[in-house]
């Protein structure tokens, strides 16, 4: 690259080469570098072959390729996909990009047939078709991986449905929850975040081959037949200009992985909050921590750090596809090779945050007894005093809590907490309450109460667990 | 505000205030700027009273609330409604928000009966709803516009599925096409965007009353009747800290109001090619057009360029709330306060943009001879000649590309465009053409011949647009 | 406007008023609801009056403008300016923007000469000026609003340059630290932030007036000295496409502001951190914090909340003016009017930040007991004792570590601290080690030897801030 | 990588791979992946030798090493330098990061010395340090190109500053200027891109070494004398914790990047938009377009839309950045490692961006008769016409431009342009004309009459050429 650490091998080695003197050689190196997609579209080796065996066989079908030419073209893209996994292929920069060092490799081994294959076809609409497969097949492995989370995660709901812990409003305790009911929240998230992907892979499942250069093709191609080859429901797209213009399935993509990254990073922020020695909920294993050669006792939770952190590259990818499509009219234009190597990069980074939170959620060990000192802290039932109030009593809510707080006012004062108060100082802030009120004051009692739908309770997050265990068996 | 603009009324009137002049007054007026939010929630008032009629009357329902107390509950908040329908409801910054502003007022009007209101709700949950709500609205309300721009689109492709025009890649004429091809290119990509709303709102189509501050409630609510009465098809949310927590519904409709700007954001680009005079393929009246008290003859295409520039208020929304919920703890937080006002501006200029563009759509009159002249200018059947030379002479498409090449320099070089060739000249580079050749160089037969499916033949795009109104009749 | 919340006023009140119905009118309507400007851009007031002022004066030194038109048209300037401060200018929507409602008003006041105002200028160099000034202004407000942050960061340093508290990485303890040394890390960011206020300032500081449409002008006008009177130290701008067509100084100011606003966040996150109760580091006042009705104790850090929340929408206006900007042609388009509104919002959002900001640093209470409890926990003098090995013994650093990690392994199983093993333990480890390795394992010797340049020695601490005090003063 | 394209080499060549297999062999494997940094920070290895080499020689000097120990640290570096540049230097992905290959490198050629290199520092400000040289170097490279392009701008400015052609507002004709006045343009532009990268290389020009951790260090080390010898106008840094957790050097760069993108990419616009052929302003030679086997006569302008494309991704940067420091608290934390790859992929797209620019700048080949011609067309002299009311009747401004507009509309009406009236005519909508207006209104006397500075007149830009070039001289 033209970068400083781009050109080694010759001269003062710490001084930097001189930047850009890689285009020293003029316009046409310049005009290479910047054009040339080889260095990255190879990743869609696997797909433009596909997309071309499909294309041919129709071709024969429909009498614009010979049996026989069909035949070669078939075997000859074998032997190629064979080669790259092999790793023996000559990638040529020369050649530009994926789609040409195909096929001229082709036509090197097979002659006169290689030459018809790209018969009623355009590299227009050949590229969209290989990223539309390389991001349905990413999703495919995201979705899974997004499951594989949930299922995680719901697996440790399971085991702490009734494991108390501090519910937070603006990180100040504010009434205990369950872990249990905590970690089902992220369920829903990713429910979402797997829906997210699925609608998307749902929306782009339309084929764009056959579109040509822009307009479609005189040749009496066969769309649907291709289209099913590959494996697209919704068929071929139902116009030429669309599907080679169109790059808004790669951007809800980076949307859908945006949208998870952010989730994750939520998660990955308590990580490192639950894993601080002043909250010391939860301790994660070597695996997922690194330590210091001079402070054994230190775990810092790099793992979750990178999940956090990489939310950022993963939105810029988005940000940079939309940059990209705003104002840019119709059909082709090269701008659009700017597509590929975020949805790339966003796809790598978003399976390797996946990966790394479904190894965290199953690898740390909550400190139960902590989160149960810490769900106690902090009045934090007070929420169920006023709410004994407005039930038993039938204080209006807004006057329950009036009395609720100049209670936890006295037990400030007296150093207890609510339930430290005897009936009689209770009392004396509100004649009306009985001893009933005690069965409220509790931890347990307290989550054993939220059984609202959807509320905290063990019972509900038990059955909550449950269910979504079933739903993903 | 605190800006050079914002307090007028004191001193020398071209100085600019005192910055932060409002804020001598100390800590409270810093608080009570940085805090309030009245200024923009009261935007939500409609959802706000459609939640507290719907939570008023499942209180009731489960015998939380009296007959009488719901109903006076239910007139308070009519009356309510009524007052800031006639502009004449009193908003006081000291309350902070519109939920205050409307529960103080209700306990106002109707005493003891409005202090029960908030039995068994929290301001998180309730204020998650409204925005939910309001959402929900703005998405019916731009899913209605969007297929109202398809719609014009439609009915223009119908008028010219045979009007010819040139095709581009590049920015350069490539192949012919037809302008309803064109039009419905767009028609597909707003297709897309409905989807996406309709994903969107599908999702978010969940209640979050009834988490209340965040772990649910010991009232025996029934959140599946609220869930009810406020349309929620896919009922209570499943988790109180989610319900709560979650903004991605918000995030998940500015993505989807982004795309579909950047999808306006081409159509405006090409609007202002379009009636640029080098191009001058269409005309706009002067609704849609500014012109120059000194040149009458300049129309200047404002109401594009404005839809391409709102783009970027839009994207810039999408990445606020991004922003604002990267690294973001469970369950609530004031930062989630922040998810409004972006929300608001996209919806208002995405109606905007669409509002503009359904307009510039019916409004924009082709100059159809000025097309069919551009249509056939630069070679642009050079395609179907290759496409013959493959399917009249099986040669073998890259050396059909090859042959051709040299006839267009042969034309290039007799100042003659490809029809104008002689059958000899054309016999000099390959014998075997025949007089047949000259049936696929004309424009007409060209865009005639692309009836591949999606192609732009102008049976196919009658056809097509004829689809598209009767799905969306 | 065009959302659900705009048209009240008719029909049932919580239905949602027809979305777009305002646009029913027709193309009119739509067109004068996107092109009008004034809505917003009337903030510009007080710099379009003193352009105008200035264009004038300047007219009538070279003799366009008449010594008697020149006094009328400032006469007429200074009411209409005292009109809108004192609140009763009639903004018309119908004149579409602030220099219309302006010049209308003026020549409707002073007839004939009004209408010579705009001799050699145009719309597009005036408001190029007016958002330049504004720009201008703004800065000086906030970089006022960022020296006061600091100003009030340096005094809580010096009063707790020897306040021990932990120092972090990975949100783990890693080393002692003092709060002055954590309080100057952010006077060298927003030293940094302030240093970017002034480098755009300097930057924009030249003027676009008389670059008239896009060419300049025939008018024998002297620009010099409208940029000398409006205070432009760069003098007029060398290039009047690049004067209308130019907006950089905006994309650079809002780049200042993001950046400053994640330096904001950054703080606000730790203000959060500090105020949970595991960390109890700092205590707010009721003027910084929100609290409950029910849980006196509570006390939501609602302000930090805020501030770290509003990063996102001052980020997000970054991205807006980039996206905007992004392939626009020369020079003046109507797109450039999307500039305004993210301009104005992130000014008024990071002036409100800065004001909380300075307002809780100056209100926090450190509670220095737990402070320096917390300072001492974890081994937090590790490195302490390793740097000891190194000097004392002149063992390699990697093995000075490794010992290091022996001997708090050593102290953790018999659950010390490092002081509290013995001399002999330690010999069990090391043999060459003595006495007076205890001189290094307190807190106090800890941050006291901290003493290379920057490092966290209180002297260091109490100088550092000092030297700032007075660069500040 | 963990993508579909990942692990060739065994079974089904065109099945997908295992999406996520990679991490089968578990946690370590995820952690090792997600950790490394090895795979991107090796491009720091010339950094990080070089802090590596000043380090050593302060150590010496402050008596902490040895000079045999300096003297072997020296020799071993400038070894491992070669090593790496002759391309045999065995990177190891289990050392994780480039510090640690080096140093691990180092240890093993040198033995104990190597073990001595890291006193007194770490990792935290060894990075810092590293990527701050990177960017400091970057800068250097960047800047350098933008003032190539500009010096190629300026002299084509030279060479075309009396070449009329269009002046555009909203791509609409709106009065000549010169091909050279709108190349100056951009010179403008880039001159402040410039500013910008300066201004952030001064204001990083300041050392972090020597912050170790995070609070300095206890070992009498001179960060004078290592901030001296690596070149930092600035000194060392005054703060430790802000020494290794700033990164706000880095998002100004990509600001600096982004905001010279978007210049970028409004040239790159105008290039696609000016080798349109109905425009047909320049041409660009091969070296810039690349061409169609089937269409000799096409030209598509690639480079330009790279250029124009290649903005969202440096923009996608920025935001990646600002989305990673949101909300960080102090002091170092690992999500600040995700800092790297978005400034390496802006700066070296951003250099291939400027390498491609200047070279179609000094490529291209304007038609000057073609713009002559566009020049004169569309009344565009009517601005010279009102003026020259205003100039010789004393007509206000607003008068003028009533007339003018009746003038065009008579010649519209006629079929001809301005100058195609007679003086009859004129007179017949304003008396006081005379033979005199004939003088403006042709093309030659408008751009000469834009006389006032900056304006498009032949010899102010033949001016502002010679001044460029000799301040860039």
């Amino acid at each position: 690259m033209t970068s400083p650490d781009a050109t080694p091998g010759r001269g003062e080695s710490l001084a930097n080469p001189q930047w850009g003197g890689r285009f020293a050689e003029g316009p046409s190196a310049i005009m290479r570098a910047i054009n040339a997609s080889i260095g990255f579209d190879r990743k869609l080796w696997r797909q433009d072959i596909r997309g071309s065996l499909a294309h041919a066989a129709m071709l024969r079908h429909v009498g614009i390729l010979s049996a026989e030419d069909e035949a070669a073209i078939r075997r000859g893209l074998e032997d190629i996909a064979r080669g790259i996994e092999a790793g023996d292929f000559p990638w040529d920069e020369g050649l530009e990009d994926v789609h040409m060092n195909i096929e001229a490799r082709l036509t090197e081994a097979i002659g006169e047939a290689g030459k018809r294959l790209h018969t009623a076809r355009s590299r227009n609409d050949q590229v969209a078709l290989d990223l539309r497969l390389w991001v349905r097949d990413a999703i495919d492995g995201l979705a899974g991986q997004v499951e594989a989370v949930m299922r995680a995660l719901v697996a440790r709901a399971e085991e702490h449905a009734a494991t108390v812990m501090p519910g937070f409003t603006h990180l100040q305790p504010a009434q205990p929850v369950t872990l249990g009911h905590h970690l089902l929240a992220y369920v829903e998230m990713l429910a979402r975040d797997r829906g997210r992907f699925r609608d998307c892979r749902a929306r782009l499942d339309e084929c764009p081959l056959g579109a040509a250069a822009l307009a479609g093709t005189s040749f009496p191609i066969d769309r649907h037949m291709t289209a099913a080859a590959l494996g697209f429901a919704g068929g071929p797209m139902r116009n030429s200009l669309d599907a080679v213009a169109a790059r808004d399935f790669a951007a809800e993509f980076l949307f859908a992985c945006a949208m998870c990254a952010t989730h994750l990073s939520r998660f990955a922020e308590e990580v490192v909050l639950w894993t601080n020695p002043y909250f010391g909920f939860v301790r994660l294993s070597d695996a997922f921590t690194t330590g210091s050669s001079i402070m054994p006792q230190k775990r810092n939770p790099d793992a979750a750090e990178l999940v956090r952190g990489k939310t950022g590259r993963i939105t810029g990818a988005l940000v940079g596809l939309l940059t990209v499509l705003k104002g840019l009219a119709l059909a082709y234009f090269k701008d659009l090779q700017e597509d590929k190597e975020g949805v790339f990069d966003a796809a790598e980074n978003l399976a390797l945050c996946l990966a790394a939170v479904e190894g965290m959620v199953r690898d740390m060990r909550p400190d139960a007894a902590r989160l149960a000192q810490a769900a106690g802290a902090g009045f934090s039932t007070a929420t169920d005093l006023a709410d004994w109030l407005v039930r038993a009593l039938r204080m209006p809510f807004r006057d329950a809590h009036h009395v609720t707080g100049r209670l936890v006012a006295m037990a400030e004062a007296k150093g207890c907490d609510l339930a430290g108060l005897s009936l009689a100082e209770m009392r004396s802030v509100e004649p009306r309450i009985t001893d009933d009120v005690f069965s409220v004051l509790t931890v347990a009692a307290s989550v054993a109460s939220r059984t609202s739908y959807g509320g905290t309770a063990p019972a509900n997050v038990a059955r909550m667990a449950a269910e979504w265990k079933e739903r993903l068996a």
